[in-house]
């Protein structure tokens, strides 16, 4: 049996993708700024694509831009929003525990002389809605706080950035990094009233190598890239057109989020029942964390030995996130994890896929995995 | 009949490169950054990648780098050089007729207090090397000359780039364009004495939505995105693996290139030769042009017109760059070509799967072309 328990790294492509992506290979290869028949069927390929994306974000076609993927989004959002709104101030606000793609983005900000404030979280990983009020001054001019935390789970306070830059008469725009709650739970930037959002193709079954930036209709960035004109300028170079393609169709075939929402919910709950049961396991994800990722700790046991003895047995957790091997998370230490803790993290992360199955066989290897790596100890 | 001539805006993806990302998206899935054995499978496909584009370049695996396209790298080559060689100074020396992803970010570059000098060419697109040695001063931190340009492909003498920064003893970095120019003529960074090249994959027959730049092993440059430590922190973000894959597998596919350029060369001329037995027929590229792109102006007869009606027979062709759609030519302003053939170019690129019976084809059509958009003026 082999059992994937990493989707917050990234998803199996689901076959509506596959099909999508060899079509656009094999017979829509043209190039969409090509002005013969071959480059309007691309054009149109990509205008469909958009509208998928719009659809399930709830928004209009040409607030959809593509990127790269997540990390380009992100680094796309904050310094293009920055640069263009640095004639109202230098001050940003965000939190502590943001994907590396923001959290290093602000930290090259600040070296250029932003004024960057990172919130600070509580065990559960969440900001404080008064902390955020105060931080968010007049003079503040984007604020950037993550929907879903890639290690953790916890759905944070979007929302509240929105009464925050209101209170604070700010012209601040709002960015919101959605790539670990796009196609998990209800997404919707108009009425999280953010004026850019970051969504990633390979988080929901679709391609890596693709993701947008939702930008509010009205709002303006600076482009990270110069060239053609391509994305309205914003984001020239020649598009991603398979990925693209390939991530419409696995939008497109995003179950009813409610219904899915309520079944890993029923297996997230299981799995930490099972977890309690074993003992030795601290679940560091808050309980009313999204359900498709779960942190915990196995007390005493190294996370890379376990990974290795649970790789080595056909399932696949993360020690951290994927973006960063090897370190201490920053997330953990930022919810105050103990010393103990802090070096036994495994993420555990479903998809619609995951059944009750893989999850009583990955119990079953980690109640093993303690007792095989003590005695190896 | 069908017949495409617009290979060099974007290519057929081969079988090989199908073949290969559909194995990726179905089998290979998983993230190089993660440690189960799934991440590592991934990793193993990201090496061998970048391997197969380092050997077309003859250059090390570590010198690859992959991004998500030809304009991607530029911006990264152009930008990264600039800002980690500023205190060096800040004069850039490049051409008039580079490709816009060059040439918008020199402007950039120019407006952020960069002192930018974009050499002339002549009537065939060449610069002059003794202009070259001059524009080259010891402070010059940056020189960047395409090796085959995008529109007429006129060969540009990049290795004197090298000659002119040992004369001036210059620190100055080197970088060059080759998207059009990589599988279609021998190419090795370390011959021509550059210390960055951009390829793309989409030009030879790979996907869109991936390129390299080739940094020559000690040379740093700034990243233009921060995030996880994907190839090397130069390019954070997941990596493009079903198109890097694909991309690996096009440059595998790639033929022999003498042998290709010979049986090229032979249709191109043949092409120019019914051409000129047709008559009212300028041609723009010089004679030792690349012989995959021949830019020609029916004169009399406006671009557009003639574009929509070989469409409409079934043929593509291009009416200066895809990434330009509609506007006048830079690079034809630039070789100086006079009002007429100005505004009736047409762009005919040949690929390694062209045949005799397509060009006669296409001479057929414009002829008729020629008469019936007369015949409706």
């Amino acid at each position: 049996m082999k059992a994937y328990f990493d989707n917050s790294a990234t998803t199996r492509p689901c076959p509506e993708a596959i099909d999508a992506i060899t079509r656009t290979l094999a017979e829509n290869w043209g190039n969409p700024s090509s002005l013969h028949y071959l480059g309007t069927a691309a054009g149109k390929v990509l205008t469909d694509a958009r509208q998928s994306i719009a659809s399930r974000l709830s928004c209009d076609r040409d607030e959809i831009f593509f990127t790269s993927g997540g990390t380009e989004s992100n680094n796309l959002a904050l310094t293009g929003a920055a640069y263009k709104m640095k004639r109202y101030g230098k001050r940003i606000v965000s939190t502590a525990i943001e994907h590396p793609s923001v959290d290093e983005t602000l930290n090259r900000l600040s070296s250029e002389g932003f004024e960057v404030i990172k919130l600070g979280v509580d065990s559960f990983g969440r900001i404080d809605e008064n902390e955020l009020f105060e931080a968010v001054t007049p003079d503040t001019i984007l604020v950037s706080v993550m929907l879903v935390n890639n290690e953790i789970g916890t759905v944070m306070p979007v929302a509240s950035a929105r009464k925050a830059v209101l209170r604070a008469r700010s012209q601040a725009l709002i960015h919101c990094d959605a790539v670990q709650a796009f196609g998990k739970m209800p997404v919707k930037p108009s009425a999280l009233g953010v004026d850019l959002m970051s969504v990633s193709s390979h988080k929901i079954h679709g391609p890596k190598g693709t993701g947008a930036l939702y930008i509010r209709k009205g709002v303006r960035l600076q482009p990270l890239l110069s060239g053609g004109e391509q994305e309205k300028k914003i984001r020239p170079g020649t598009e991603a057109m398979p990925a693209i393609a390939g991530f419409a169709a696995a939008a497109d075939a995003l179950p009813d989020i409610n219904t899915e929402l309520s079944s890993v919910t029923a297996l997230r709950d299981y799995m930490v029942s099972v977890f309690k049961k074993e003992g030795g396991i601290k679940i560091n994800s808050p309980e009313d964390a999204l359900p498709f990722i779960t942190n915990i700790s196995v007390i005493g046991i190294k996370s890379e030995p376990m990974l290795n003895f649970l790789s080595s047995e056909g399932i696949c957790v993360s020690s951290g996130s994927a973006c960063s091997k090897g370190k201490k998370s920053r997330v953990l230490t930022e919810i105050g994890l103990d010393r103990d803790a802090l070096e036994s993290p495994l993420r555990i992360s479903f998809s619609r896929y995951t059944t009750k199955e893989e999850i009583d066989f990955l119990c079953e290897k980690i109640s093993e995995g303690k007792e095989k790596i003590r005695h190896i100890k």
